[in-house]
């Protein structure tokens, strides 16, 4: 990713005013543990606003461009690989997203270690946290949730 | 304002994603064209990231936060001066709000040679230009309801 400082300093910006870290857990039982880590940094648009987001694409180089019914518009980064490296990049610059980007290339590190049901439990826990810090009054229990299908699933010892 | 480049780029970002720059026309009879031109540069918080629009207001050093009522903290710089001194530093770094800076610039400018009630309108006009650009769909008539005041008032011929 060779963006200047300035460039990268924008975005960081940008994303701390408009944009969203966030990492979902879907069932999906062709998963080894029954469910999919799903990552995303996403920013979001009218319709009007639609180039400014096209710019942003162009430069950053990854992810695309979704057009939702509502009207709104959403720049979609989605594979790991790709957030991973610009997380890396916009860490310096970010300061109320901060938490969440580290948080994120904690879980993205986490995950490629996960070698049983027990530790993708873990990494469940560390979704939640994250979950907790975007929206600070839900009660979240992903992992519970992960550990009660691992378990039915006999992957899990009760 | 002695702020770095990534500073700078930085609150520029955030504020194409967060913030917004109007200006308005309050009627004020105590005005020698019966308004006051009020211009602002407003950025918006939930509570819980106040902490960052204080660090916001301690890095630019103007401006002052105001607490609304439903929860939403809002960083607000309001004087002409402090805005034109801050918007020719965004300059170069905005992108969404740059048509809105320069055009803020070009206000503030004119308004300091208005010498008579028909160059005031003329600024009025301005105005809704700017407010045209902030809300595409509504139309925007202050220059009319301005001249009617100023004809109604005798300082204009009708």
């Amino acid at each position: 990713m060779k963006l200047s400082r300035e460039k990268l300093a924008y975005i960081a910006g940008f994303l701390d005013g408009d944009g969203s870290i966030y990492v979902k857990l879907k069932p999906n039982s062709t998963y080894r543990y029954r469910f999919q880590v799903s990552p995303a940094i996403v920013f979001f648009q009218s319709q009007k606003e639609k180039d400014h987001l096209e710019w942003l694409r162009k430069i950053i180089r990854k992810g695309y461009l979704r057009q939702r019914n509502d009207g709104v518009v959403e720049y979609i980064i989605g594979d790991m690989k790709s957030i991973k490296e610009l997380l890396q990049n916009l860490l310096p610059y970010l300061k109320l997203k901060k938490i969440q980007a580290q948080l994120m290339l904690e879980i993205i590190e986490r995950k490629k270690q996960v070698k049983s049901p027990k530790e993708f439990i873990k990494l469940a826990e560390k979704i939640d946290l994250f979950q907790k810090i975007n929206y600070s009054k839900k009660r979240i229990q992903n992992s519970i949730v992960v550990k009660k299908v691992l378990e039915k699933e006999g992957l899990l010892a009760p």
